[in-house]
C-alpha cells in the first residue's frame, strides 16, 4: 500500500494529459529521486509559468508578457505582417503549434478550448462559442483592427472533430461569412489500399495539376 | 527437419504477397489437413482462373472473357457510361478495386504494373510506360473512342509511390495532357497532432468552404 | 464486381490461416500476373504433397513416406536414440516444430489437432482424444516400444490452450501417468512492470539456483 | 516560438520517465489551463512528498515517515510477519510494487537503484551494490534480525537486466549465500508459435506436474 502523500500526487498526475496510473506512479518515483535542487526548479518553472504567462485577449493562446501591460495581445496577433481577413479556429494550443510549422498559413487564429462529444449542454459550454463570435463581429473591440472573409475550421478529422465543425458551421452561419474546413485527402505515406472510402473519394476530387 | 516436399511448396507460399515462412508453413500444414476433395477444388479453381480469365487489351484489368472472344474489353472499358475523356493510372488491380468502391470515379483506368523505387533501368522496365503512353495517344487502336483530356496518377503517396508520379509526369507530359495527382491532406480520423507538416499544408491549401 | 472464377478462388484463399478478403483478394492477383510455368509449379508441388507425404500413425505429424511403406513411422518415432518413456502432446505441428528447434526436448509427441474453446461436444470431438489415450495405453500396437512415466500437455497459455490442458487432465488422469505442463514465468525480453500477477506469481514460484 | 517560461518547463518535464517533447508540451497547455487552486494543489503535494516521504534505510524503499523518527524502517521492513531468511532485489520501486501484488511473496526487498547496460564503472557506480553487501552481511547493523539464506535477483528478462544479474551474481558470490533468478517460462497468454528458443526451452525445463 502506497502512501498517502504518494498516492495524492499519484491521483494529480493521473489527470495529465495522456497519463495513467501507472506511468504518475514512476512520476513519483522519479521525483523522490530527485535532487532537492532540481525539485525546486520544477516547482519555480511551474510558478514561474503562471505568473509571467498571460492569455491573449483576442486568440486565448498563452504567451509571456514580461512588463505585464494590460490588455496585451500574443505575437501572433500583434504581427502587422499577418492577415487580417482570415480566422483559423482550433480546437487547442498544439494544433496551432502544428499549423505554424507548416508556414503556410499567414492568418490569425482562435482557441475554441475543446471539442463536442455530442451536443450536450454541459459539453456545448466548455467550448468558447460566445467568445468566437464576439471577436468575428467586432475584433476591433479585442484590439485587433481585422475584417474576417473566412473562418477556417481546422478540427481533427475524427468523430468528436466532425461533431465539432458541425456545430460551429451551423452556430456561425448567421454571420454570413464564408466558412471552409481542412482539405481531406490521402496523408503523406498513405496507400490506396489501406485508404477508407471517404479519404479516397476526397482525394479524388481534390486532385490537384500537376 | 521438414521433408522436401513440404519446403518446396513453403518455398512457393514464401513469394505470394505479405507471407513470410512462418505463415506459408501453417499453410502447407493446413493443406495436409484439408480433404482430398477440398484440395482438388483449390487446383481447379486456380486452373479455372488461368483459363477464363483474360487480360483486358486497354486497362490490362483481369477479367473472366466466358466466350473468348479476341480482344475483347473487361466491363468497364466496354462501358458505355463511363467518361472516356479522363484516364486514371493506377498502379495494380486492388487499387482500381479501392477507387471503384468510392463509386465516385466515372473515367476509365489503366494498370501500370509496379512502381518504381529508384530511376534504375531494371525496374522502369517492369512498368507499362510505353503501353500507357500509346493508349493515351491512339485509345482507338485498342477497341476504344475515347479522347484523354486529363490523366490522374492515383499512386500511392509512399516514396515509391512519388517517385512513380515524378516519373510518369516528366514521361508524358511531351503529350501535352493536363496530368492530375490524388489529393492530399487529413484523412478521416487524423489529428493535426500527429500529421506530418507536408500533410498539414495540404489540408490548408485544399480547404473547402462548407 | 470482380468475376465468379477470381471470387471463388479468394473464398477458398480466405480459409487459409491467418488470411483475409484483402490478402486473398491480393494472392489471386499475383496468381493472375505469375508466368504459366510458375503455375505448374505450384499445382505440381501442392499434388506432390498430398501423394509423398503421409501421416504418422503413432504421432500424426506429416513426413515423406518415398517407399509408401504401409505403417511405416516418422523419423522422430523411428529415432532409437528418443527417449520413450515421456509424450508430448501438442495442439499443431508447428508447435512441434518450435519444440524441436530447442533441442532440449529427448521425448516422443503426439499432435492433437486443435484446442477446445468451450467444452462443447463438437468441439471435443474435434481433438483426437481416443487417439491419444490409445497410444498412451498401448504404444506397441502402433509399432513403438514405449512406457510413458510422463504426458507433457504443451499447449499455448491462451483461454483456448489452458481449457485443453484442463480437459485432457481430467480425461487422461484415469491412467495414472504423471501429467506435467509447462513451466509458466517470465519469456526472455520480459519486463516485472508489464507482467500480470499470474506470470510474476509463477516466475517466483519458479525461481532457479544460479 | 514558444515563450521561454512554457520552454524551461517543456524541458524539466521532458526528463520524466517515457515523456517526450510533444506530451511534455502538452502537460505545459494543461497546466495553464488549471485553475490556481489546482495549480497550488499540486505545488503542495509535491513539496509534501519531499518533507513527508522517508527513504528506508534497509531497502530503500520511499515510506511516509510522519513521527520523523531517525532511522524508522518502512512498512516491509518491521511487519514482524516477514520471512527473515530470503531478500529479493529488485531494480527500482515499481518493481517491488508489481511483485507485492502477487501475494506470493513473504520475504524482504532491497531496491538496487537501476540495471547496467555494459559494465562500464560509471554505470555500476550507479548501483547500490556496497549498500547490498553490507545489507546482507550484517542486517542487524540496519535495524533487522535476519539471516538471509537465499538471495533472489529479480531483474527484467531484458539485455539490461541480464547483465544486471550476472554482475550482481559475481559480486556476491563471495558471501556463500544461495543465489537465485525468476523463473522462465511462457507468460500467461503465451503461444508456443511465437516464443523464442530460450523461453520454450526454459518452459520445457520448468515443467510442473498437475
Amino acid at each position: 500500500m502506497l502512501p498517502l502523500s504518494l498516492q495524492k500526487l499519484i491521483n494529480i498526475f493521473s489527470k495529465f494529459p495522456t497519463i495513467g496510473r501507472r506511468t504518475a506512479t514512476r512520476f513519483v518515483f522519479y521525483l523522490l529521486r530527485l535532487p532537492n535542487s532540481e525539485i525546486k526548479e520544477l516547482l519555480a518553472a511551474i510558478l514561474e509559468l503562471k505568473q509571467k504567462i498571460k492569455i491573449c485577449p483576442f486568440c486565448f493562446y498563452p504567451f509571456e508578457n514580461q512588463d505585464n501591460q494590460e490588455n496585451k495581445l500574443c505575437g501572433i496577433c500583434q504581427n502587422a505582417g499577418r492577415e487580417k481577413n482570415v480566422l483559423c479556429v482550433v480546437e487547442k494550443e498544439t494544433d496551432l503549434e502544428s499549423l505554424e510549422k507548416t508556414k503556410k498559413y499567414k492568418g490569425l487564429y482562435f482557441i475554441l478550448g475543446g471539442t463536442v462529444a455530442s451536443l450536450k449542454k454541459q459539453d456545448l459550454e466548455k467550448l468558447r462559442l460566445n467568445e468566437l463570435i464576439a471577436r468575428i463581429k467586432n475584433p476591433a473591440e479585442f484590439g485587433i483592427a481585422a475584417d474576417f472573409k473566412e473562418i477556417i475550421l481546422a478540427m481533427d478529422l475524427t468523430t468528436e472533430g466532425e461533431a465539432t465543425n458541425l456545430y460551429l458551421e451551423r452556430s456561425l452561419k448567421f454571420l454570413g461569412k464564408k466558412i471552409t474546413r481542412l482539405g481531406r485527402g490521402l496523408p503523406i505515406g498513405g496507400e490506396l489500399e489501406y485508404a477508407d472510402e471517404e479519404t479516397l473519394s476526397s482525394a479524388l476530387e481534390g486532385r490537384k495539376e500537376i
